[in-house]
């Protein structure tokens, strides 16, 4: 199935997409289930692993499925709300960092390489960041649905996996203010250290949050999640909801990495819960709103390694557990192959 | 450092390389945190990976550290207690597993051909048993000993990590015999379905652990943990105790699987608390008891995917994180070569 690459002018075109999503290919599943069962250890002693390729093969509508494409794309923007000091960095780090991606220096380069993945980095206007939400939209519709027609266009036929990232100064802000007004609390319960933020500097950043949000609660009164991605999102935020919409109109499992890109996804899931059901989240994020979140959308991480980086690098090292579980799937002997008694036997 | 080859007699000589175990090289984890610190990302991003890095180049006492040369060790083991009902399996499935792992057919195979490690596996003595433990000590001192030297000898020069790992049906009644004698409790608190008992035959296995341990309580009672380990081990269970020493007296980090083969390496942990400090648990396993016996010693394993198979599998697939960290250690740029401003730069 190709993939969309028509640029959506409007969010109409992208609610219209959510009515087409498809769902789980059971037979595919069956399939798998069946081999997996006659494989020489005990069932579901493989644990997560044997999850991961029934996921797989689900999602794919294959079986046994394929990870012989991973795609790892990483989007980056820039925000006006890097203004409010709210991160360690200066906001020229994330045109700085696009550079050391396309050099190769950055930790998701390494993680490429290992698991020998396609990595994508899409820099996004960064000379135009969005606007500061705690005063205006961050974008306009059209400039968010632009940025999720972008996301679409990572999606090409052929890909068998898409792991998802983001890089952007004020990200994480912008992630927590998203969080907060999809799904409530206080802007303390979403708002953490992003890159190093502490004390005084965090205090204000979760203050930052509450002053978007409140900003523009009128408005979003009666509005739908697209309205909560651009009136507090950002371009890179935009696109991953996007990619993940586009990804699952071409059959392609989607990888998630921390909180920024699950913040993005769940604009998703506050329209249609089905909408995560082809997502796995690679990692929880150090970054504490990244767990708060997951158990909102009820997810659970594959890894769990105190990472906070971003820049799909927690999505990337999931990766080679995936390619392990897909080794053990394809590879291993059956009973009757190995000569090995079954249970009871 | 050549690896000691020369095989133990009898437990004084175990007992006197305790004495001459080499520490940490604090200037080797100087030098390779002196680098972290300048990769591009936030201090500490990368969490638990650059924990890794730190941890293998302490006990490589090399910086960088290497792992061109992992290595798998599966030992196999036969238990007399086999013949009391306490796994879903018959004993002659060890047998036939050691076959598959030979022909490539288990899980570990497809995993270290992913990681690209060398696998061993090393059977001992497969149509001996040992002794029925809640009748008689499980092995002599002499073949106790012998098979901790076994282990030892997987120990070669040139190797720069080493998995272990282990095949023996009964194997984790073994172990929860072993961790209730070191660690106390009750038989249930340690005992779990292994290769899947469940409901009476469950129970039956927690009324063998039982049984067996109070058979020994006097004997026990002013021994040290090499007498825990030769009345209720096995040959596979001391053939990793003698590895975990030889890869410590060569520098060679060590990754431990689940519960039998941590129970193992325990008895060396109740010697001398400093024994386990170059091991990495590599998984937790769903095998109930391994979780207590982690936080027995104070270990906190690496990947938590509800994996129970035993056969080196989660220590390998700890591999493929290892070496992911590695690859972000020594490739990444710094802050200075990629020109990306530092923290409130």
């Amino acid at each position: 199935m190709p993939a969309r690459t028509q640029p959506a002018a409007n969010f109409a075109e992208i609610r219209a997409l959510l009515s087409e999503l498809p769902g789980p290919d059971l037979t595919a599943a069956t399939a798998a289930a069946a081999r997996e069962a006659q494989l020489t250890k005990p069932a579901g002693a493989l644990g997560r692993l044997e999850e991961l390729t029934a996921w797989l093969t689900t999602w794919q509508g294959r079986t046994p499925p394929r990870l012989d494409r991973p795609r790892i794309c990483v989007f980056a923007g820039n925000h006006g709300v890097a203004g409010r000091g709210v991160s360690a960095y200066p906001a020229a780090v994330t045109a700085q960092m696009v550079k050391n991606f396309a050099a190769g220096g950055a930790a998701v380069n390494q993680l490429c390489k290992f698991i020998d993945a396609d990595l994508r980095v899409y820099e996004m206007a960064l000379d135009q960041p969005t606007k500061d939400f705690t005063r205006d939209p961050a974008l306009s519709e059209e400039e968010c649905a632009r940025a999720m027609a972008y996301g679409m266009m990572a999606v090409e036929p052929g890909i068998d996996l898409l792991c998802l990232g983001e890089m952007g100064i004020a990200n994480t802000t912008s992630a927590a203010a998203l969080c907060l007004a999809l799904f409530g609390g206080e802007a303390v319960d979403w708002t953490g250290p992003g890159t190093g933020v502490a004390g005084q500097a965090l205090a204000n950043k979760a203050r930052v949050v509450a002053e978007g949000v409140a900003a523009h609660r009128n408005a979003l009164a009666d509005a739908d999640a697209l309205e909560v991605l651009r009136r507090l999102g950002g371009h890179e935020l935009a696109a991953i909801a996007g990619a993940v919409l586009a990804a699952r109109l071409a059959r392609i499992p989607v990888v998630l990495d921390g909180f920024a890109c699950t913040a993005a996804a769940s604009v998703l899931w506050a329209l249609d819960r089905k909408t995560l059901d082809h997502c796995l989240v690679g990692h929880v994020s150090a970054e504490p709103g990244h767990r708060r979140l997951l158990a909102k959308l009820g997810k659970a991480p594959l890894l769990d390694l105190g990472m906070r980086l971003g820049e799909a690098s927690g999505a990337a090292l999931a990766v080679s557990i995936l390619k392990a579980a897909l080794a053990c799937h394809t590879g291993m002997a059956t009973f009757a192959e190995a000569g090995v008694s079954g249970k009871g036997g």
